[in-house]
């Protein structure tokens, strides 16, 4: 079975799908089967992280801000993809380097997340967007 | 189902396999399934990026040879595995870096790819090269 | 059919398990199907790399301490999440930057694996820690 979830968000950072994810999972009660989370579009990615202290989340959006600076910061002066704003290049950077899709077990209708993973959307551009995710369950 | 596919390439940067892909996958007509991708090598990678300006290509090519510097460069003087030329062990780091495998929902006979998503290879070498990549359709 | 795996680490580096999974793999002889790999935690990562040249893994994990450095580093100093250790939040972005699961297709009993290609544990944190991954046989 298959849902398509439309995610709102509104600027960089960490928006959390692990409540709606888990609603949606345990509903089927799957013996033994795979999640597989996939987002449709190349700005913007899917992580599993600490889900415990939102400090975590901060810090993870400042590291890939340093990592990853705007187009217009003179390190990054080589970068030619500039005409859709100086959030647009390093966020197809980003969505490289952090998945595009990301994979679960399900034992016992039960998702096999750690006790300290979350699933989160990794949104790289400024503007507010609608981001679609795939969700397959087999 | 599953197939083999053999692209040559000839030097770093990105070779798209879109379309070979989406002819493969239309032929099965799945009601609902996952294409598993996976790069059998540790010096190229699989990335799903943006199809429509093929600057951003480039400029993905420019900010990974920024990120992970030939080890000929001085900032990369501590690696030691490097008799296999300069290029070698940033490929290693690269392929760390980036997928060796990519997983994508069918639905409706269809890959779920967003408008903007294409498949491509990132090639890490510098010499020509032969890349197998196993796809698999469940 | 699924296996929890529970791998000892006793600081940072990578720790192999392929020959722990080819043997399970191969005792199931499954005529087509995908190998899932994931790991329950936010601070060690799963990798597919090299396994000739055990200089490839000294020099992988020199290269992303350099590139996520301790939050005791100068260069860090922007971090928050830094009362569980100064090795802590640089495991939570490795393990943004590496992967947390693994795929990889099997055809006629056998582990599609490139001849270089080995499965790693790749551990982030410097106490020693007791790793689990869950391993998905479909």
């Amino acid at each position: 079975m298959h849902k398509r979830f439309t995610i709102p968000t509104t600027g960089p950072g960490l928006y959390e799908m692990t409540p709606a994810l888990l609603a949606w999972v345990n509903n089927h009660d799957l013996a033994e089967g795979l999640l597989t989370l996939f987002i449709r579009h190349t700005s913007a990615s899917l992580v599993i992280q600490e889900n415990a202290d939102p400090d975590v989340q901060v810090d993870l959006r400042a590291y890939f801000d340093r990592l990853v600076p705007p187009s217009s910061d003179p390190s990054m002066r080589y970068l030619t993809h500039t005409y859709e704003g100086p959030d647009d290049m390093p966020a197809h950077i980003k969505a490289a380097l952090l998945p595009t899709h990301l994979q679960i077990p399900v034992i016992q209708g039960r998702l096999m997340l750690g006790t300290w993973q979350g699933i989160y959307i990794f949104e790289h551009r400024t503007k507010a967007q609608q981001r679609e995710v795939v969700a397959l369950l087999r």
